[in-house]
């Protein structure tokens, strides 16, 4: 089953030639879920000949520019362009002011539905939901109210072993039972595991976006064991005072915050426009976590079937 | 003495990966005056080499998207890289709330003053002036309130012929009124013309800016005899009937009308994207005005001191 991250742009505030700001896309089985959305997102989605239409719901992290001023860009052209399906956006309450302000102001009536879900919480708290999927958002510390988001998948129904069915004599209600992943109890007080029954599991899926936000706990908590983590890093730790000041992370601590969580890869972003090379922000980050990656444009990051390996493709090539 | 048009984009309201939107950089006597600001055109001025800190004062034409969606994240960039000079925005009414909503959701509280002055107007109307510039907005035909914007050079001093001094026997004060074009009456009934006085006046020159409208008289009176004229030549005439019910303009009115205005050089753009060739669009403009051409990102347009000349330059290349 389809779980990819398209990185768009992962640029921090201050803008450069050399970067798009924040915006990601998740395809999980092929549902396109957009995550943050600075200017000029609809020209990056253009640009990877991703179909804009396809994008029924869209997360945003916070109300800093640089994670939203693409969207009423986004959302007028998908008007322009005809929809005329809902839309949900998981945001801050703020924005629907801040739309519904500049729809007014050039007299455009939307096509279609948009739904605000107020994406703050100060817990995790479950934002989707369907057959195979779960989208939770969860609490960072940063300079305003800021969202991270998980994307797991639901566990899938166990597979039994023939062997088995015919070991136990399992009648169909109790197979059932097991695909659900239930111990069966029989009146004659035996107890079937349904583990014992049940073979080559694949590994659940995960995806946790966190950006932008001081080192905190309620990351670690809610990126514990994920396939793959997106954190920022805006500054080398040799910034460790200037990180702290404006609710950043170092290199360092995301290196760490990666580690402690024990996910399976780790990909950092949202970089000072300082950095010309970043690679002094990925050596540093790998000193504690091996298995980590920088960012870029056009970067798309598959995780496979097999237990928590990722593999990363360049869509520029 | 500079004057300067420079086009940063100039694609009509749906989004294409081969035109940024609305945007133009007037660079007159040194002084920068951005107009109008599609998403995007933060990372134009950067990608030309503009400083953008010397833009000090920032004209909209009307409140659809593809004309201000980029003003937000320039002045917030501005605000980031730390800008404390004023800043005039002359625009229609709505855009302050626009901008206060989102600045407000963001906690910014910007280190520059914003300056807010309605552009909205039934009849030409002086909203800029300085020593030897006058910029005048005047209203169009558009679907939302729309403004055209003409920037016109104040007449400089006159010349005065040193044989004529000589002749007339000019004192200091007679001299002034000559050079500030006034003619000379003395006590004794004699009237000197300044005109007969001075010698080699160069050209005013002058540009305006008309974009999005339908064809109309606002625009023929107030771009009369421009050196340049920037009008938007939305379809081709082939497609009248969706120009008229959109309030856009043909290529073939937008031909009409700079031959009417009897202007100097004519540039259309706002193309809409369905014309991947624009040819056909300048084709029919040249039919009714010889001096026509087509806008691209990054031309740059120089009013020469000769008469009505205008010399266009590649910022590319």
């Amino acid at each position: 089953m389809t779980f990819e991250v398209q990185i768009l742009g992962y640029g921090a505030a201050a803008p450069t030639l050399r970067h798009m700001p924040t915006s990601q896309l998740v395809n999980v089985h092929d549902k396109m879920f957009l995550v943050d959305c600075g200017e000029g997102t609809q020209v990056q989605i253009r640009k990877y000949r991703i179909k804009f239409q396809k994008i029924d719901h869209i997360f945003i992290s916070h109300l800093h520019g640089d994670h939203f001023f693409g969207l009423i860009g986004l959302l007028s052209s998908m008007h322009l362009l005809g929809r005329t399906k809902d839309l949900t956006l998981f945001a801050p309450k703020g924005l629907q002011k801040i739309l519904e302000t500049q729809f007014e102001a050039s007299e455009t009536r939307l096509k279609f539905q948009l739904i605000y879900i107020d994406s703050k919480t100060n817990q995790r708290k479950l934002l989707f939901e369907d057959k195979t999927l779960e989208i939770y958002g969860f609490p960072m510390k940063h300079r305003i109210p800021t969202t991270g988001f998980l994307f797991i998948e639901k566990p899938r129904k166990a597979k039994i072993r023939k062997s088995f069915i015919k070991a136990y004599n399992l009648c169909i209600e109790e197979m059932v039972q097991i695909k659900n992943r239930k111990d069966v109890h029989r009146s004659n007080g035996d107890v079937i595991s349904w583990e014992e029954c049940t073979f080559d599991l694949e590994q659940i899926k995960s995806y946790a976006y966190c950006s932008d936000t001081a080192p905190c706990e309620s990351v670690r908590e809610n990126a514990k064991g994920v396939s793959l983590l997106y954190h920022e890093a805006t500054f080398h730790s040799s910034l460790k005072d200037r990180a702290k000041s404006t609710f950043h992370t170092t290199s360092e601590d995301a290196g760490k915050i990666a580690q402690e969580a024990e996910v399976g890869k780790l990909v950092i972003g949202h970089f000072s426009s300082r950095y010309i090379d970043e690679n002094i922000l990925l050596n540093e980050a790998r000193t504690y976590f091996d298995q980590t990656e920088l960012a870029f444009e056009g970067m798309k990051l598959v995780i496979t079937d097999k237990a928590n390996a990722v593999r990363s493709e360049d869509m520029n090539t």
